[in-house]
């Protein structure tokens, strides 16, 4: 549980690792070389198997204990990708698999651990709860604990990503941006990359909510949850501090457009920290020179997440447009702004009356409509229909 | 333009793509799988540059210019992926391209192909117009008209996908499932495979919504916008006759749900027709044995869509809620049901007030909670909560 892991034992990971975990692709992005004006490469570990690299680690684990302990199975405490790995891993390997989750966990995560054929149990108030009630069974049933990153042998399953990006990257200087949470994913990267691609440059991203490597105190709830780690690990820091030329934060602003980018953009599903790295890339905060390739670790993003950022990225550029008239309060007023509304190819999205509040005549209303429309240029061109109607048209958004 | 291409030329044309298009990968998924209740595999060229398989038919057509052509330029009539792919093909080969989309085509698609450096040219009321004009554009400059299917360089170099698939399938008996608009796309892939793997099943699938392989007439707007096709090829049809094994349709909301799945388990942004396929496997319409392989044709779906889609999805799945409840209209009353919902940990996404209406008593309210829930479960759960505070919960949706 000490002993830093070596290139060797990166090596060793990947073989046991050989048509288990797949080698995940990396794609060039036009858009996001032109708009972070640099060449921008994309390691989609997003489309590893249980939408995340955190099978690296847990399978290299698993896959090195004695059949005694095969015997007695593994434990771990996590509602995110670590669980699901852990879960995922152990049915591969055929031994059993126990993930205690904290009691409010969303459904579709305890489902997809028990998909993959884990004993969930619900338990504990918060996180540390959990844990301790999993450090619980570990002692009760004699199975072995399995940490998200503070292990040499996790480490080093993570580090079998860096591997593959030894062939994957053009030769020269380049920069690879890697999501630092527990700092096994990035230790293990840093290991691999340090030894054979010396002159890559090597940066972490933190979000800003909880930047304990870069500093900062936890100030509150971020959309990148795959990296809020408030205690880095003891055998991961020291690493980072040794191979990590730098470590860079984003704010959950900058995540959700890069989240947006790359659904668009790139038609990938990446989770708040799988897009951090995009993040920091376009923000200018990859530094060094030649290309800058983002690792997508995960694409474990909640549906309603998801949904809400698209129509987050859709407000900020001008795609939805909600504004508020003053109409006289009878039959036929709404059917006219509706047809002003039609002529300029907008769609209402919804459409709220208010009577009561301040400057509301007592004959008048006041019509709230949330519209879609195609840019901020046509948003532009629609109030100024209505304007030409006869409505005093004010914007709320 | 009347010859049907052959296997040969279908091997031309991967010789020419070579370095320019991706070799898009293929990928199990296992909750597919397991829903489909037979190995299904993912063809992403939905990961194609410009997002979709138009690229190889584009470029394969493209690079097969003369000189005097090329000096000449391209032109076609498009306002989605094929206008987007002849705009970056002509890039590529570096020459001019003009697209003639409709006036009323969303703007992110004329952004998409001005970034290519196509000249955009906004004309025409509906496709019909479009199309004409782009004609006039043809014999006014000489340039040469790109077809999105009906030419056999396009055909053979759409075959070039099916060319990958000899290699990423596995061996024995299997099924393809195509996508079918102008058929361009399925009969490339047909001419491939019936000469290399005459053992795989083919089947194409259409949009219930406008089906003319299957014999229907079309009956309004699909959300696999790209296959609504409503004249097939004179060239591509009777290649399809030959080769494909059947023709089936699936609906919008099929398609939905295999849109949002894809997302949540495969991490793959996929636009409506490119979900078509995954959508015939769920609904068992793919017929044949063994692995069942979607080619997931293209992944340009609008964002609003997406977003839509993703709600429909979550409402589908029991992860909405909206409630009436008669509230006495005072001051607290509401605080203390928030106070209710909180204690089951739901997330209330908006409340509307209805002081109007039938059965609403003078110093009533109505109340209209709209509610996220973890599943339907979840859903009862509120509902009884609700209804032991002592209100009358009247569920809407």
């Amino acid at each position: 549980m000490s002993d830093r892991p070596t290139v060797d034992d990166v090596r060793a990971a990947q073989e046991r690792l050989h048509g288990v975990a797949r080698v995940t692709p990396v794609y060039s992005s036009e858009t996001l070389s032109r708009l972070a004006e640099r060449p921008v490469l994309l390691k989609a570990e997003n489309l590893q198997r249980t939408g995340a690299f955190k099978i690296r680690g847990a399978y290299n684990t698993i896959a090195q204990l004695s059949s005694e302990e095969r015997g007695r199975g593994v434990v771990t405490a996590s509602a995110g990708n670590h669980g699901q790995a852990v879960a995922w891993a152990a049915r591969e390997a055929g031994i059993a698999a126990t993930i205690v989750v904290p009691e409010a966990a969303p459904m579709a995560k305890v489902e997809a651990a028990r998909s993959y054929g884990a004993n969930v149990e619900l338990a504990g108030e918060g996180f540390d709860d959990t844990l301790a009630i999993a450090r619980e069974r570990e002692a009760e049933t004699g199975a072995t604990f399995v940490h998200a990153f503070e292990d040499p042998r996790v480490i080093a399953g993570q580090g079998t990503l860096g591997l593959e990006l030894t062939g994957q990257l053009p030769t020269g200087e380049a920069v690879v941006v890697i999501p630092v949470g527990g700092g096994g994913l990035a230790a293990g990267i840093a290991i691999a990359l340090r030894a054979l691609r010396p002159e890559v440059r090597l940066v972490g991203v933190q979000s800003a909510a909880c930047a304990p490597f870069a500093g900062r105190e936890p100030t509150g709830t971020t959309i990148a949850d795959g990296i809020a780690v408030k205690h880095p690990g003891v055998l991961t820091r020291p690493i980072l501090e040794d191979l990590l030329d730098d470590v860079v934060v984003v704010d959950d602003e900058e995540i959700s457009q890069a989240i947006v980018l790359l659904l668009e953009r790139s038609k990938l599903v990446v989770e708040g920290a799988g897009a951090a790295p995009v993040a920091a890339i376009l923000a200018g905060r990859a530094g060094g020179q030649g290309p800058a390739c983002a690792v997508l670790a995960g694409g474990n993003i909640d549906a309603t997440t998801m949904s809400s950022v698209i129509r987050y990225g859709l407000t900020a550029s001008g795609r939805y447009l909600v504004v508020a008239l003053l109409i006289p309060d009878r039959p036929g007023e709404l059917a006219r702004i509706v047809g002003l509304i039609a002529a300029q190819r907008a769609n209402i999205l919804a459409i709220q009356h208010h009577r009561e509040g301040r400057n509301i005549g007592v004959l008048e209303t006041e019509a709230e409509l949330t519209l879609e429309t195609r840019d901020e240029e046509h948003s532009q061109l629609l109030i100024r229909a209505l304007a030409d109607g006869g409505y005093t048209v004010r914007r709320l958004r």
